[in-house]
């Protein structure tokens, strides 16, 4: 694992954070979140994003409703729920994906804990989290983000198997040149 | 834009790079990159995710024909073709996004320039990939994510769009407290 190059520490440090302290997320760093979200690739350019940012607790108790583990949104103090248009691209769930990943990240840089909930593709979850935030039609709720200061630690580490690296072509498990 | 914290830099210096140098990605850069993309997060730890690496330029060459955006697979010495397996994981686009999103990123850690090209959901793109590539049915290409040394320059930016931000419910666009 590549833990010298400090650059990539980002990456390997994001770990999944479910406990938290009560101190709440600064205004700032909620601007720094939305800005990492949004600064993600989106296929033609087309923004297909949107976030909304519950703070509220009452609210957050109807998130964590959702299924079996979503709890942690009662207990994180925000929660950025994030959504995409899938009318203005068939490729939503990929863009909005990557902006979770780089709030996921820029938590981590900001000396925050957080972890993705799934909410897509049950559409039985996405109905629920539809009716409490009063989604409009063909917005479509992605994946919850509860996030705050983190009350437990864990190390960082990669998941590398080699058995889900071909070379080449698919089910060429050596690199070309290899004896 | 959030840029005096180091540690966010890796999010806002990701640009899509589309001009290489002829050096060659090393295999410790290569192993670098495989590791950011399986630190990425994956609902109930599934890893859904297989990452097919390509630098035979004949391969490259028919990779660079999927679509009319792709013939960046041709510039550049490296296509990283992450994929996914549905019958795994409803969600592997989600977890295969996320992982595309960290090699992305680690790409710009390790000083080069990257550009994820979009083959899902149009499946008669994937069933190119997949004749080119040899995937095996319930094997799924997301993107091809072409890398090389850069030889372009993008300044670090974000695309923060308040418009895309809500507080509390969808459509409430200040935050609670502001008047």
């Amino acid at each position: 694992m590549v833990t010298d190059n400090q650059a990539l520490g980002l990456i390997f440090s994001r770990r999944s954070i479910r406990n938290f302290t009560t101190e709440e997320v600064s205004a700032a760093e909620i601007q720094a979140l939305l800005e990492a979200g949004m600064a993600a690739p989106s296929a033609r350019d087309r923004r297909p994003w949107e976030f909304v940012v519950v703070t509220d607790a009452g609210i957050r108790e109807q998130l964590a409703q959702t299924h079996q583990f979503s709890g942690v949104a009662r207990k994180a103090p925000l929660v950025i729920v994030v959504c995409g248009h899938q009318e203005v691209a068939p490729h939503w769930v990929q863009d909005c994906s990557a902006a979770t990943e780089n709030i996921l990240l820029a938590a981590v840089g900001l000396g925050l804990g957080a972890v993705w909930v799934g909410v897509h593709p049950a559409i039985v979850r996405e109905n629920h989290i539809r009716q409490i935030l009063g989604l409009p039609v063909g917005v479509r709720p992605l994946c919850l983000i509860p996030i705050g200061h983190p009350d437990e630690e864990k190390q960082a580490r990669t998941r590398f198997e080699a058995a889900h690296v071909h070379y080449e072509r698919f089910g060429q498990q050596e690199p070309p040149g290899a004896d």
